[in-house]
């Protein structure tokens, strides 16, 4: 799949676009076509619009932020690898080539599925023929409110970008830090979760962290800083293959992460992290990666959710009792993969995947025809561990060390949308390939007192 | 002037150096050397640093960010042709080179001439023998906290990241927005003050704002924005000869910009602009950079302030009842500026040669030698216009359009800390001169409501 190049096909039929006629009125019906609204512009909802493409139907894009983010690379926005802005496409670029569609950005409020309507908080209600739920997942706390507030995430720009602040606040406050104790647990950093994101994270920190002090913080010398990945089971990534488990915790051992295996963390207050069993360790900076949940608009739905809060749907991906409605994503539950009753996992392969054939069977539906069942190619699974290591599992191959990272940077560059942002990634890698991590790449300061005269 | 090359020269003469012992104790002393504290890490601060750096001093520098920002640039950030890591260059990185020099990411609160102390938010209060301030200019609204609320300014990169994102917000809000009244109000960006930052906003914006409109939000395409340049006084770029400023207002006006002069702005309230002369104008986005005051530290040295609340210095950049102290930059009123009684502006130059004289001047003390009055060496001054427009005055020579911006571009690039920025900077220069607007660079969204469960 090649998504950058569908921005230059302009292969659409649709020639008197809807965008012409006036995006302000497309709460109101402008044609006779059917409309399909697609909440969300992550993997899922841009496959919805290219499926769309050449079709007699209108499309209505909504999203929070106007931009498409390329989250499997967020870890390394964290870490000062990569700018902001790299990672992110406009959503109006991607759209432009797309006759048939218009964007908003907007914050869904509610679906009406009676009157087939969802609400949004900027503007008036738009109405549906077939509806698309493609708004993705948020952090899961399970309930605990503390921990929520006391901990950072790694779900969008701006929370990776509160984690790279949050580094370098640690630093500057132990260089000022007269108490050797509260230095150490300044100088602690505790990823919980040993997912992808966790695995990522804590192996892009053990490679940025000790480097940046020694260089930039000689009053710090004398200290150690800590990296420690806490995992609840019993493995690490635990959706791999055994060997590649072990290689992976190998690998971060070696770069100098502890391992904490079966240590469920039930608070984390006060820079103290407390687990269910064993004694508890003193953290500055705790980052939440331990589990995802869908998005709260799957509360809007009526229908009981699953595992993770999740939608269950039909094996068409839509509704039983609304079958203009499909949910995909990390927002839908279904169960299948790897021919089992394990249900699909929240990667943006599966998204990929059922975004293409929502729009078929959305197609389908409008023309009459039968609806085919959602079958997943699984193309892999990847996970970097540094610099220049990773584990893949692809088609039916283990890697892991370089060629696995080689494999991993082919796969994400090619994915990443835009021109621009390919060679902002593939620049800030080069830059810190040749520097090895000579530069502070964190910029920030104390929040501003607005100056009052 | 190289302010790179310093980064690369080791050429301080003091070996047992105050970092390796520990930074933790910079409250209290490690050395019998004389102790300098600067509080600034703009041109000024750094150029104190750079001067001391031989010398047989210790020398803390403080500022409430991690980086120095190139101001200069920092309009481009605003309009997004620039991402905001490439103006920002980490101080730590800075004065690694100076082995007599440590730095602190902290927040000036008080200062006590008496007992020669700084206090800190962020610590403990740290005593010096000499002391620089080289805090910078804050904006002026002239006692108007309500201007100060509902305007954009441009003061630092978290500034010009919120204009950014307020051009962006218009844009989505005109798209939902069903009025034809309130879409143009949206849709009319205005700036007040046509000094240097104003000028170059305005011309800048007058380049942005079109050309995304048309190219991404087909349903404004019968929109026309207006971005508007309102100053008090009776000429643009004030400061500058007459033919200049002539030229800077032909060439404003051709890109679209109306200008508005003898306008002093009254208010600022719910996209309303009022004026002391003339009738009111709607617009959704004010900008103000109509002045500037120094830093509120200059209120704490308990001395009679000057225009825009500067500190009235000696010839020899010191205060007469303290002259351990020195005040430089845009904190400073000392008169003198081409040869009469006009103050020395607020600008780079000016930070940067006073920072060079302060720090001869407390050698100079230190040995009991005499201290050199402030001799200015005029290099003239710049502004763009466009993309490819600036107007120059230097050595004595008045250059317009498209060689006074290749000045101006090899001017900025030189001063530019850092070859990750320089290269970012070129990059992205380069980037806009291939596609000239074919992309919206800006990313954003709406506020995040935090997940409760």
């Amino acid at each position: 799949m090649q998504l950058t190049n569908i921005l230059k096909n302009t292969t659409s039929l649709v020639t008197n676009t809807l965008g012409k006629t006036g995006e302000q009125t497309n709460q109101t019906r402008t044609t006779s076509r059917p409309r399909v609204v697609v909440i969300g512009s992550g993997f899922g909802g841009l496959n919805v619009v290219r499926g769309l493409a050449k079709s007699e139907v209108e499309v209505v894009l909504l999203d929070r932020n106007n931009y498409h983010g390329f989250w499997p690379l967020l870890y390394q926005v964290a870490t000062a690898e990569l700018v902001p802005d790299s990672i992110a496409f406009p959503v109006r670029e991607f759209v432009k080539s797309y006759h048939n569609t218009i964007f908003h950005m907007a914050v869904v409020t509610d679906i009406d599925l009676a009157n087939k309507r969802v609400s949004i908080r900027e503007g008036q209600p738009i109405s549906y023929d077939y509806l698309v739920l493609a708004a993705g997942s948020t952090n899961n706390y399970f309930g605990n409110k503390v921990i929520a507030q006391n901990t950072f995430s790694l779900k969008d720009v701006e929370q990776a970008v509160e984690i790279r602040q949050g580094i370098l606040k640690a630093f500057e406050k132990a260089a000022l830090e007269p108490d050797a104790e509260k230095r150490q647990t300044l100088l602690t950093f505790l990823v919980v979760g040993s997912g992808p994101t966790g695995v990522e994270l804590s192996g892009a920190l053990a490679e940025l962290i000790p480097p940046l002090l020694q260089k930039f913080y000689s009053g710090l010398a004398g200290e150690k800083a800590r990296i420690i990945l806490v995992e609840a089971h019993t493995t690490l990534l635990e959706s791999f293959p055994g060997p590649l488990q072990q290689k992976a915790q190998q690998h971060l051992e070696k770069m100098g992460v502890e391992i904490l295996k079966n240590h469920e963390v039930t608070g984390v207050e006060n820079g103290e992290v407390t687990f269910k069993q064993g004694p508890k360790i003193q953290a500055g900076t705790v980052v939440w990666a331990a589990g995802v949940r869908a998005s709260t608009l799957a509360e809007k739905l009526g229908v009981k959710l699953a595992h993770g809060e999740r939608v269950p749907v039909e094996s068409t991906l839509n509704l039983k009792e609304h079958p203009e409605v499909y949910v995909i994503g990390d927002m839908s539950y279904l169960e299948g993969f790897k021919g089992g009753k394990k249900p699909y996992p929240g990667v943006a392969q599966v998204a990929i995947q059922m975004g293409q054939q929502a729009a078929k069977n959305i197609l389908a539906q409008i023309e009459g025809k039968t609806q085919e069942d959602f079958h997943y190619i699984d193309k892999g699974q990847l996970s970097t561990i540094g610099r220049r290591d990773a584990v893949a599992e692809v088609f039916n191959l283990q890697l892991s060390g370089f060629v696995a990272w080689l494999v991993w940077g082919a796969v994400h560059i090619f994915y990443l949308l835009g021109a621009r942002n390919r060679l902002l990634v593939m620049l800030g890698w080069a830059y810190n390939y040749a520097t090895f991590n000579l530069g502070i790449r964190i910029v920030g300061g104390w929040p501003h007192q607005k100056a009052a005269k």
